[in-house]
Formats: C-alpha cells, sequence, structure tokens
C-alpha cells in the first residue's frame, strides 16, 4: 500500500484552476425542471389522436412501468383513446425460432405500407425480460421498416407473467389505433401458452413454416394448427421452391383433418420468400378475403366482443390465483397437503377444501390489506 | 262428474273388519330405529374392505349426497379407504352417442371377468341430472355385465357442475379400489369438457369411433385424438368391415400428425365388433402393453401423481372462481361493466381491476362467512 501511494504520488497532478462559480441558478433550475417535467394524461391522448410518434412511445413506456404511481395515469391515457381505437385489422404471426418471423415481417410491413398502410408491429414474448428482448429487440433485422414513417416497431413489454405480458400488449394495441395505424402486427414465438394470449387478441392468426426434411408434420406443437387461419411456407426461393410446395401440400392435407371453423373460414395454405418477395402480396390478398368475408358474416365483430369478455374474466381469473397462492400460509400448507396426498394420507379434494378453509377464514384481512392498495 | 260418482257407487265395496290393533308399538318403534339407523362410517370402511357392495353402494350414495352433513362422514369413509386404492388400472371410454358404448363395455367388461378380473364401471356426465341419467343409467344396456358378480356398475353422479361430478367420480374410484376391484372403467360421452376431466383421472384413454361414409375424420371435436391412447373402431361387422379397415388406415395416418407423447407410446388403432366380439381380446392386449411399458418406464406412476396434484388445484381454482362469481355485487357489476367494455368506455383490464377491487375491499366478510360453512 505504501509503495502504491507513493507511485501515485508521482502521477498527481498539481491543483489547476476551479470551475467557475454557478452565478444563474435559477435557469438552471427550470433546464431541469423542465426535464423532469412529465406530460399530463391529457397531453398524452392529444399527442395520440394527433399520430404523434413521441407521444405515443412515451404513453406506452407508461403502461409497461411496473411503478405503481404509473398506473392511473397510463389507465387514463388508455380511456381516454378507447373511443379512437378498434379501427384497424389485428394480425398474429407465430412461428418457431428460425422460420424467419423478421425477415417476412420486414417484407410483409414494408408491402402494407406501400399500399398507404399504416403498420404498427408489437410483440408478445414474456421470455423477453430475461433475454433482454429477444424479438423484436433487435431492430436491425427490420431495417427497411424501421426507417419506414409509416410504419412503428415496439419491441415486447417485458413482464414476468405472460398475463402481464399480454394485459401491456392489448393496451398498446389500443393507442397505436387511436395514434392512426390501421394494421397491427402482433409477432410472437413459440414460447408456453403466447401464442394462445396472442390468438386471444387479433383478428387473423397466421403460422410461419419452413420447409424441412420432409417431416414437417412431426412436431408441431399442440393445437397451434387448429388455431391458424393462413399457414405459409416461408423461404420458398432457390432450391427450397420444390420441398416448399411439398410441404405446402402436406399442410393443405393436415388442414382439412380439423373441424370446420366458426368463422366458415377454410384456412389457406401459401409459400412465399421475404428475399424475392414472391408470395408476399398474396398473403395480403388472402388476409383481406378474410376480412372481407368474415365483417360480412357479423364473424369479425362477434370475435373482438368474445375477445373483450374473455379479457375480462382471464384477468380476473388470474388475479384470483395469484392473490391466493401467493398467501405465505397457503404456500406451506399447499407444500405439506401436496406430500400428504402424494403418500395416499389425503384425498386431492380433502386436500383442496382444507386449503381453501384457510384461505377464506383468515384471508379475510390480507386479502382486504391486498386489495386496497 | 255425477255419472261418474254414480258409477263409482256401484263398485264401492261394503266396510269390512277393520285391521286387528296394534298391540306391540315398541316393537314396531324398533324395527323403524333400526331401518333409520344408518352405518358409522368405521363400519362402511370395514364393509368396504371386506369387498361387501352393499357398503360400497351406501358410501358412494353419501358421496353423492348434496346434503351438507353427508359430506364430513363421506370425507371419512375416503378417508379411510385411501390406503388400500390405487391398486387397480382405471380406463377412460370416450365416444359420440351412437358409437355403441354400452354394448361395448358388456362385451368388454365381460371378457375381463372372464380373465378373472374385477370390473368397476363408472360414468362421468355432468348431463344426466336433467337427462336422468343419459349414460349408464339404463341398466339393461348391459344385461349381461350387471348380473356378473365380478362388475360393479354404478351411474354417474348427478351435478350441475362438472367439478362437481368429477370429484364425486374421483372419490368413487377409491372405494372402489379398496372394495378390490381391480379395474376401473369411466365412461363418459362427448360433453363439453367431460373428456378432459376423465382423461385426467384415468390411466389409458381410449376412443371409441364407427366407421362413417367416408369422412370420419371430419368434425372430430378439438383435442380428443390427441388425447387418445388407442382408437377403436366398433361395429366392424358384416357389410361394415369393408368400411372399418378404411377407418384404421386414415386414423393411423392421422395419429402420426401429433407430436409424440411423453409415455413414449405410439397409440394404437383397431377395429372390433361388440357382437361377434371379434377384436375384444386384442383390446385387452393392447391395453396390457401399455402398462407393462408405462409401468416399466415410470410413466404410469408420474401421471397419478400429477394427476393428483392437477386435482388439488383444480378444485381449488374452481372454488375460487365460483367464490367471486356467486356474489351478487359481482354479479351486477360485471354485467354493467361488460357492457361499458362492449361500447368501448373502459378497457376489458380496467373493467377487471373495477370488479376484483370491490371483491378484496368489501369480500372479506362475505367470504370469510361463507369459507366457515
Amino acid at each position: 500500500m505504501s509503495n502504491l501511494n507513493k507511485q501515485a504520488g508521482n502521477i498527481s497532478e498539481k491543483p489547476g484552476i476551479s470551475s467557475p462559480e454557478i452565478t444563474n441558478i435559477s435557469a438552471i433550475n427550470q433546464i431541469k425542471n423542465k426535464r423532469r417535467q412529465q406530460p399530463t394524461s391529457e397531453e398524452l391522448i392529444n399527442g395520440i389522436l394527433e399520430g404523434n410518434r413521441t407521444s405515443l412511445s412515451r404513453a406506452i413506456t407508461l403502461i409497461e412501468s411496473t411503478n405503481p404511481d404509473h398506473f392511473e395515469k397510463a389507465n387514463e391515457v388508455v380511456q381516454g383513446c378507447l373511443a379512437q381505437a378498434n379501427k384497424s385489422v389485428r394480425i398474429g404471426i407465430t412461428g418457431v425460432p428460425g422460420v424467419g418471423k423478421s425477415t417476412f415481417i420486414e417484407a410483409f410491413g414494408k408491402h402494407l405500407t406501400q399500399l398507404g398502410k399504416k403498420v404498427a408491429v408489437l410483440a408478445v414474448d414474456p421470455s423477453s425480460s430475461l433475454s433482454h428482448g429477444s424479438i423484436l429487440g433487435d431492430k436491425t433485422r427490420m431495417e427497411e421498416l424501421v426507417k419506414d414513417e409509416n410504419a412503428f416497431i415496439r419491441p415486447s413489454a417485458s413482464g414476468e407473467t405472460l398475463g402481464g405480458v399480454a394485459r401491456k400488449t392489448r393496451e398498446t394495441i389500443i393507442l397505436c389505433e387511436a395514434a392512426g395505424f390501421d394494421t397491427i402486427i402482433i409477432e410472437t414465438v413459440g414460447v408456453g401458452q403466447s401464442e394462445t394470449a396472442v390468438h386471444s387478441m387479433v383478428d387473423f392468426f397466421l403460422l410461419l413454416k419452413i420447409s424441412g426434411a420432409g417431416d414437417e408434420l412431426q412436431g408441431i406443437k399442440r393445437g397451434i394448427m387448429e388455431m391458424a387461419d393462413a399457414i405459409v411456407i416461408n423461404k420458398a426461393d432457390g432450391d427450397n421452391i420444390k420441398k416448399a410446395n411439398q410441404a405446402k401440400v402436406d399442410f393443405n392435407r393436415a388442414m382439412h383433418l380439423f373441424p370446420p371453423k366458426k368463422s366458415n373460414w377454410q384456412p389457406k395454405v401459401t409459400t412465399c420468400s421475404s428475399i424475392t418477395k414472391e408470395g408476399i402480396s398474396e398473403i395480403w390478398n388472402t388476409i383481406s378475403d378474410y376480412f372481407e368475408m368474415t365483417k360480412k358474416n357479423g364473424f369479425f365483430q362477434e370475435k373482438r366482443h368474445e375477445q373483450n369478455q374473455f379479457w375480462i374474466m382471464e384477468t380476473i381469473n388470474e388475479q384470483l390465483k395469484s392473490n391466493f397462492y401467493n398467501q405465505p400460509e397457503i404456500i406451506s400448507l399447499l407444500e405439506q397437503n401436496k406430500k400428504a396426498v402424494q403418500n395416499n394420507e389425503i384425498s386431492p379434494f380433502a386436500a383442496a377444501s382444507e386449503l381453501l378453509k384457510l384461505y377464506f377464514n383468515k384471508g379475510a384481512k390480507a386479502q382486504s390489506d391486498k386489495g386496497s392498495k
């Protein structure tokens, strides 16, 4: 240590001139205040309705905030935008990693803006808080679209639970629509239940696939194919064209095994290349046909209505469960009862009854404490 | 009317001798008391463990009772039988009406008792309280099996909710196993979510089908095929044999489209005739193969473990929801908020928040009242 001090002494500087004294403290405080000053909810709403991107981005940041103080304000903004929302079409796009979602959305989004549409691209990816935005986090993968003044790209909200991310995305859709975006694209990756959540917030659900080694149909995740309104085989270019066409035949056959959809829509299977742009315009034509048909037969409106009802109930049910399973007494008794069931000492129903009794009898206070927050 | 009275007069009898006076009132009261006296839970448990059918039937009646006084006693009996349960194999059988479930179970059950097995046949049919037992209600459809001393047939418990019926069936399984039944068959019809419930309480899930006009695969209910461990094409007799064999090929192809099962079991498709008994013994061989394989690779035990955990959570979640949605204040605010969401006056999430706030703030008392029951 003494050595180090001596060495430090060798490189120490001689005292120079000190900074000039601050003469105008009030001017500095004014600047600081200006920076600190957040726009009011009314200012945000007006900005959004005028199509101001800064207002839109700031309001989305409020929605995504975990600070409880922001909750009320975010709510006010959403509320103020609601009447101007619902005037878009919402398209969900899913596909496993490697299928080329970003390049597809870049090509598809550019096609839409060239048709004069205003396109917002959002994402639902509950894992992004861990992976720091695995999808849409890297905007450089959508180089063209990100520069397009008729496009707005926003990475997935982060959050521990799918429910939280879903809520934030649903409210972001409302703001984007109020800001004048008429085509909302929601990207999701096949993680857990996120496709189901996205399916419950879009009008049209598109499954992106690539042709593989002839076994495309093996290993398809349960239920995804049944949800799709269209399957698009991506990367149908170069040597891949033949395989992509074969995959199209296979998927078409498989799609016919499923029960007819409530919309009366027969899901379409097409191929495309995000590189050559082959097939991109046909996809939009297909989606337009779907919207024409379902707006005519009333399914479009009915589905949005059902989705709204679904999200009311889903939010309630998730909250009821989270309140229950987060009580410390419940956590420990649950652990205990699970073991007792496993050892055949108690039936699953008796185990559940005991837990419910504990919750409803003692829970009263803990719950009202929580609820009043 | 006066005519009728006159006619009645013509056939009226003259007063005869009256019944002798009752001399031994205490003897009659003794008999009446004896009849009224219900066996204690200990007597029921002992009876069940000895294989006494009357005790078994009485205990099941207790489980099915909606009288809250019976709840505690039913619980004691189940508790007392638990250690002797779990020693059977549980097979779920589903199929749409008309597929011949009853005749199949009659033929299959007789085959099993001839092999020396003790077979209990239960049913899950939440609609039965309305239709007065649409399945298994009419035991005459299982004429042979009902007379078989190694078989025990019990119609579906009635109940308004699937959850209630499922609980009762799960506990009935425990009693049947404790009474020495080593093969439990649970029948269900494709109503709402009842197949999913049955799938969550059996070791092996069998889907019964018949060959149709070549479009067997159309209209298959979502998810059912993915749940099946075997598909049996019934009524493969007479003119039907060719069509049944074609259906077998179609289903086999379709089954290969699904992702591999966690059990590593490749679902089998077979044909059979409940009339000629052709194919019946092969079905049992298939099921035996499944049990041998899954007991060896540990999946059998793992699945039972998971099912137990599932029913703890399921019971809790259902109860949390039912407590919430049955509060009169919630019912009226929910109705109101659903309309507000529909009119774009409030977002689904804000609507849900309002309801949750009401519940957790004011709900405390109402809940503890309920919970202490």
